[in-house]
């Protein structure tokens, strides 16, 4: 631009009328024209006068701008005999090797890095989904049938009454009254022993575990974790600089060796009363020695007991936080599946003498709100809601699980094994170990069911066992027939040399 | 328990009509007596008829119950001749030293620890505080003035239409159009640059420096932060196992010294539209040598735009995130000052190339949902409610600052300084090398008022400024004087062998 003259360069670019403000495009473009360093420094802008004339505008809108450039740093208007162009390349950066430059071109390639080699693997392991409903998406309750009548009500009442004060940050540990009506209710369901102040509201486990991590661990302090266990926990724990350790479970549980034993823990991350993903409840026996154990180690237990209310044809075992009289267990839930996955709202009952340091580090590290949902929540328990939806669902969700189990049972007969039926909210088609299960997992995406592959839970390489978890309390009867057949047919091109002898349940 | 007889032992405790169902007092009460020991390994329960007899309840209780604590693990009825106390002992811990006891007593002291160091590091500097209200709460919007009856409107919308389907956990990124909503919102209020694809949904600062550190830093990486700086986002680092480095600020921000530059840190995290908690805006050419530092260095920059929409007299600088083209900045901003706090809702625009990286990190780790809460805040935006109510309350906040601004004046003249009072939702108020401001904020709040002080926003031991932030947005005119009044009476106290010459504003 050595022949420049601002006022051609600028009405070439003005759109007086349609694009915006006057000001701001003048704004805009000069600002842009010296950052660009198509305006060198030193330069002096015309007077707002003439620059007002060529352009048709008020004199007023360009001495604004100009006010505006210097107060900026673009321009300056020092001398007062003018408004001059500044010299905008970068500070002198001292002690750095001196790459200034000043023709307003770019320097030298940047060394721009990507993802560190943690942030990496994270990455490389993401086991998250976009696809969150349709059969067979496990671990979903049915959302339709959540009582959105009671919730709406109670949560229009709550906007319409003091709303304003519980529009700030969430108090340490949550909102109270949410605190105690979550103590009484674990107490009653779960045998918890907890009072209110025990109970800090978080958004779930990923939180839950990830404060617990930072008050009670080290960066590399080793976490054992179940193998196979939710892939979610083991992402978090590996990118927050832990050591997970994969304890495998057998049909009691989580099931340490002599020589994991020899090497204790700082944290042991169990899902004792429904094992994710295989669904083995863990004995009492198997329950008081891990207690013991903990005790005499010092390490710390995180009962992650994500469904329990879901349970067909017997008690839940009591929680392992009510066998716990050393203070050592941790309880986390939430109401993901009780109520709705989307509504992020979990609860971790601390030990009595941490309680204050785990509601006061929540509020620290995460400066969490959402109190207006909290005493909705809260309102919704208190009024018994919660207890009448989970009987009725639970009635429900069992009729699906027969369903899905009849329909596997029609085509497989028992060459395929099903596994964990008795509790929560899906099971394990077990395959073969030479079926490729994320495979199947991905061709069945493509046609539309949802699946995941049991291979993804599992952390050490090759012990992994080939499985589908299939969800079935989100998929109303009518369907659960056509979506397994679909899914079949991908389970069948994957059974190589093997062809089904059942019948087929789409076959008109 | 040697001459126990368990149904006088039981008839003693039950509490037949008040104690709730006798099925599970019942089973209470025996689990109860095993584990604690006083039914010994081995012994033979009462027969079903002979217990309800003695009970005087019905024989089925008794069979449910006895049913119960044999799937549990409590009892076995192996023999089929009768139903036989298990040995609850725990399970030998194999490669452990063998501390098993048979006498149901306590072991050894448990080595429980408490809180790791970090933990302890991190509760010993927690700077949230539960009062979240009152003059002069700093970083507090004045959410009476929330535009109540339109996000009522929507929410009620949102929820009868379709709600069903935002019920599950959110996408990868957040809610669709609420990413459009706010990429469009930030290109024409903050010249970010971005796609939605760019826009990551976050619940606030805290989540997006997380989220930041994990993907890009290793552990015992340099973060480079304000000195004073938001001491929330200084514990998070720490507590990541991450060295925060406090750099110094000046008039134009963050001004690293020489030595300083030569050990280039992995990110920088800077808040250049207003220096929190100090109120500086960062010049041009520090932001333009800051960018090229970070390119020479193959730095990351996170710059927080927290409270850019609040600014009085004079024209927001555009983003550094403007100024970037070489994909190094991470812009992070949230609607906890333009709305309400306790939202949670976000954003963080993350350079293009690395934006399904973070959307699928930030799914990953924290697994959020509200996706309701997102599509009622898009349709809000949609709606152009957002910036009406910006404009409004700007007004009034503007209003706000002028009355703290004379209360100061009048009763200090230019005895104390006023820092930072041209922009956001606080300012403050500095006071002498001498004075001890924590006292100051814990006598003024004993006494009502909320103040923070300036010497927690400081990380290295000895520079630290004395100072209190005091928030103005969310007082009321009237009750300015009256609050300044008290803090006024704390602070002479402190102001030792010094007497106010001002007017006192309540001396009726």
């Amino acid at each position: 631009m050595s022949s420049f003259t601002l006022a051609d360069w600028l009405l070439q670019r003005l759109d007086i009328g349609a694009g915006g403000p006057v000001y701001r495009q003048l704004y805009q473009l000069i600002s842009r024209a010296i950052l660009d360093g198509h305006l060198e420094a030193g330069t002096r802008l015309p007077s707002s006068r003439i620059l007002a004339g060529d352009l048709a505008i008020a004199r007023n809108t360009v001495i604004q701008v100009y006010e505006q450039l210097v107060i900026e740093g673009y321009a300056n208007a020092a001398s007062g005999r003018g408004t001059y162009v500044e010299d905008l390349s970068p500070d002198r950066i001292e002690g750095s090797s001196d790459k200034r430059r000043g023709d307003g071109q770019a320097s030298a390639p940047c060394p721009r890095s990507g993802l560190s080699p943690r942030g990496q693997d994270l990455i490389d392991h993401v086991g998250f989904s976009n696809r969150q409903m349709g059969a067979f998406m496990p671990g979903i309750p049915d959302v339709a049938e959540f009582p959105f009548k009671a919730w709406l009500r109670i949560q229009n009442k709550q906007w319409r009454h003091g709303a304003a004060q519980l529009m700030s940050y969430a108090p340490a540990g949550g909102y109270e009254p949410l605190r105690h009506a979550v103590s009484e209710y674990l107490g009653s369901v779960r045998s918890v022993n907890s009072t209110a102040r025990q109970v800090v509201i978080t958004t779930g486990i990923h939180q839950a575990v990830d404060v617990a991590t930072r008050l009670l661990c080290q960066i590399g302090d080793v976490v054992w974790i179940e193998e196979p266990s939710y892939w979610g926990v083991r992402n978090l724990v590996l990118s927050s600089g832990l050591k997970a350790v994969p304890i495998s479970v057998d049909q009691e549980g989580m099931c340490p060796t002599a020589q994991e034993l020899a090497s204790p823990p700082k944290l042991i991350v169990v899902t004792p009363s429904h094992q994710y993903p295989l669904g083995m409840v863990m004995s009492l026996a198997r329950r008081r020695m891990l207690l013991e154990y903990a005790r005499q180690n010092g390490c710390w237990i995180i009962e992650d007991d994500y469904d329990s209310e879901f349970r067909f044809g017997r008690r839940p075992l009591p929680s392992l936080q009510g066998l716990d009289d050393a203070g050592l267990v941790f309880y986390a839930g939430s109401f993901s599946k009780t109520l709705f996955p989307g509504l992020r709202v979990g609860f971790l009952v601390v030990p009595d003498d941490l309680a204050m340091a785990f509601a006061g580090a929540v509020a620290e590290l995460y400066r969490e709100g959402q109190l207006i949902t909290q005493s909705v929540l809260a309102e919704f328990l208190r009024e018994g809601h919660l207890t009448s939806h989970i009987r009725r669902v639970r009635n429900l969700y069992a009729e699906r699980r027969l369903g899905l189990i009849a329909a596997i049972t029609r085509r497989y007969g028992d060459r395929l094994d099903i596994v964990g039926e008795h509790a929560g909210l899906h099971l394990v088609l077990a395959l073969p170990d030479r079926v490729d299960d994320r495979r199947v997992t991905r061709e069945a995406i493509e046609q539309g069911v949802v699946v995941r592959p049991l291979s993804n839970y599992y952390m050490k390489p090759g012990g992994e066992k080939k499985g589908l978890l299939m969800g079935y309390a989100a998929v109303p009867m009518p369907e659960i027939d056509p979506a397994f057949d679909v899914l079949a047919g991908v389970i069948d091109t994957q059974l190589d040399g093997w062809h089904p002898q059942g019948v087929p349940l789409q076959n008109s």
